[in-house]
């Protein structure tokens, strides 16, 4: 029975020569490619931690919080002024204005910024003021908007699709690679599965992150916000993923001020200050300590075959 | 346990009310939109064929399919002259020159033409060649493209996430409708599961056939080539999904002549000219014999419940 | 990356050697076992009706759906005396009193009788009432089961598990034939999938059927009540799983008279004796015009592939 | 559109009350259960580690993985007697004579030890032996067991089905408690969704933990070797499920000697000593850490709501 389409990791030289891992084999089986938005590294051992708002509502909003995440210690920031959302009369988010406010934030907290972009359009004008874009799950397998954010000359953050094969995942960032651009972070933001909804937004799949190690040589962090959509969840989330090897985090905080409104998006999975405080003290404890059965994991480990 | 993001059916209303049956009383429980692409009408009972070519790939190519679909009775043309590919080095169509290809063929024989566009740039230039404009599975929620397919004044076929619910999929059907264009036609075509890829590309969802008529009045149709992505799959799954009660098909064709090249896609999907033709007599007899049976489920049985 | 269990169709030929077709040379590609039961033969050309309430609840309500299904053409009463339920609290059957009902209902009517055994103790006491003895899906791994159906010499129906591969069902059936019991029909009852549950219980997945025809010479039915879980659903299920090819189905059927009590199980799913007749008038008006196009479909079509 | 069958989260109370923790208020809303076996606590602050061979296949090779188990710290000992196989025709475990051997084994190690029963006819057999009884994935709904098993007087580990809903577990968890049981374990394995297969055998589903303490008192182990398939993930899913706050991990293990055979079942999965020995290493210097921020994490965030 031959099925139209199929494809297994075994294609993925085929399918993705230049972000794989077996055919660049002049990297070795260790390379870990780095990918710098300014001061901040991917990749390079210690994981990144990018927080901010799900969307950028108001100057006053996204600078406390840009703030916030600063003094928590996160790396970079992260902010939304175009939101792709379910229905159309959902707030879509503050476009050209947001992505000023967000530059301007992250000038202030002294942290370079990713925002998604949805619109291939205006795939130059976000690059204007952010310091990487962000491609969407929705957005995964818009290849026009890849092919645009391979020429900008950005680095690139690309989600999962919230039902993309790890083939498809990596298909994707070989549109982006093609145009010359290695500068390429991947995201894995939870997947859609039977149980997915009855008591999370989305069932996070750890297991593509030692998965992405085997086949790319491009950094992966993890979004547990999305991947949980409950924020009791996120800390035992980023600590596991962490545990996982991944190479960074994003989060959505939120204050919960008396005073202050209740986030337009996503409210629910958004973690308060003092949950990212302790999120980036398990990192820096954990860094402090050292990764050494991590690496032993990786290449001791293995099992009983011989 | 407050779950971001999380809609049910029961927030259709809300998410898409302009193409939500529940918030549209004036067209009553039984109406179905019918929505017309020259002279063919999607949702008047009788179920329209779309059969043609995975990819354009050559004018000879293409008239001769488009003749084959003709003279076997289908309704209207299909082809790509834009393919969405997992690998960025695979065929991707042969974009301007394959549009002109398909108008061509298509005037020739006598049928409207239906392609994909998956560039937000370019849904003025696909809207010049095609009689109603697809957006593809991979683009289901690329709304800036459901935004600019709303505005350029042609019929859309809203091809259904791979793994899309239906709440996303309405929800994407009303950002077109938002821009004043309800000429929309849904299409299933296969989701993602845990057994798709064991036996066939994705799981045929026909259970959503008769959710959709309950949520929206929108035409339905399915596309059983890459719900299958298996060639002998085609036929059983086109009977099947008439009598789903749904509205028309969306079929891959080629001929296996010996001295012609294979498609350069999707190969193992595409039917034969004969499968293609007892599909449609299959329709022709089933409208003959008459629909009673079929408008009886949907109003007289409804079982136990009181 | 080398996973521990993972199993292709290509590795039928070990999992499952008597049950598979590939290694049943004798047989020819083009053979479907027969199984008998009493005068009902399944895989013989002709689709089966088997119905009946989900579960026996008195001797007045099995027998006036026994003659109901009965006199609408069906050729089978089911009927369950032990349910398998979510939670302990609910209904569980009642055991052996409702065996002996649906016996003595059965003979009444005149027609074979299947029923669900779930206990491995109970294999001889539920094969003495019964006719055919159903594995149900949450029981579809229960080996011990399946060896003792294999054992008790009675046929067996075989219910897909709710999340199963075509390997794994096809693999217990290999449990029961191994202890030299061939009278083994399959049956597909939804799958779960991200969407399940949104707006059908289950996602029926008819895909499966063209393949277990590829890989195996088992007949195979359907059971379109508990794989859409809507009672408005499931006369177009049946047609449309028909029009796949299945051997047959098995549904639920409930009076709803004014002064009836509500099933006290599945309810909303069963449908009413006036949709099981145009189920059967469909079956039998299908089988006066004749299966061409479906053998022609098996046999002829197969696509572009050279 | 009602559907059948359809239960979520809010039906717990009357799905499970006896487990479920809103219909238990006596026991306070940071109640957790602690279930003893031997002088193993699960649920007591501190993770279990379970550890052994997948299969016993010799006095030999259990013994030696029983003392490297415990030299490595491991609180208890693993191993089947009875393997559910998807084939028939592979290695269905020594039965009797395995179980010998596991309770010879343990008690030459000191360590109480969990072994699966899968035959309701065997309960009492297997509860001679072992010190806990394990439910498998593929016996979750087999009630007639989970009644047995809870009459029999011992803890019961309870797996996961492949598929389950987290409603379904804690139904299947009541109907060992209904027995007058409440030595019950959980044990997330992994679950099957689309990507499943692709790079690991199941997804790992870490946010069914949080959940689980949620909305039962029960406490609730991972297995991070079915739930990855892979030995080279097993390190990182360990570390990765405890910084989830789950009380426990179960571990397959396997030794690589040049001179001595490949495991029968599953060998891809099973990790070296050296891996186990890290595994623990890294509990214990959780544990000499102290757990606070996962206690902040439990009851302080709650992110933004109000």
């Amino acid at each position: 029975m031959k099925i139209a389409g199929k494809v297994t990791p075994d294609d993925l030289p085929r399918i993705c020569p230049l972000v794989c891992r077996k055919t660049n084999p002049r990297y070795g089986s260790d390379y870990l490619r780095v990918v710098e938005v300014g001061n901040v590294r991917f990749g390079a051992g210690i994981p990144v931690v990018i927080a901010g708002p799900c969307a950028v509502e108001s100057w006053e909003q996204t600078l406390e919080l840009a703030l916030i995440a600063k003094a928590s210690g996160a790396d970079m920031l992260r902010g939304g002024a175009f939101k792709p959302r379910t229905s159309p009369h959902d707030f879509q988010g503050l476009g050209l204005e947001g992505l000023k406010i967000l530059r301007a934030a992250a000038d202030k907290a002294g942290m370079p910024v990713v925002t998604e972009v949805i619109d291939v359009r205006l795939v130059e004008t976000v690059a204007q003021y952010a310091d990487m874009l962000q491609i969407g799950s929705r957005s995964m397998q818009n290849y026009p908007l890849l092919v645009e954010a391979g020429r900008v000359g950005k680095p690139v953050l690309l989600k999962r699709g919230m039902a993309a094969s790890l083939c498809e995942w990596l298909g994707a960032a070989e549109y982006i690679a093609k145009e010359g651009n290695l500068e390429i972070v991947l995201c894995e933001r939870g997947i859609k599965s039977g149980p997915s909804g009855e008591y999370s937004r989305f069932s996070l799949d750890l297991n593509v992150i030692p998965a992405v190690r085997e086949y790319t040589f491009l950094p992966v962090i993890v979004d547990p916000s999305h991947a949980t959509g409950v924020a009791s969840m996120v800390e035992g989330a980023s600590r596991g993923a962490i545990e996982f090897g991944c190479d960074g985090l994003i989060i959505e905080i939120a204050t919960n001020r008396i005073d202050g409104p209740r986030p337009k998006c996503d409210a629910d999975q958004a973690i308060d200050p003092a949950a990212l405080r302790r999120i980036i003290r398990f990192i820096n404890e954990r860094e402090e300590r050292g990764w050494e059965e991590m690496q032993a994991g990786r290449s001791a480990s293995g099992g009983s075959s011989r």
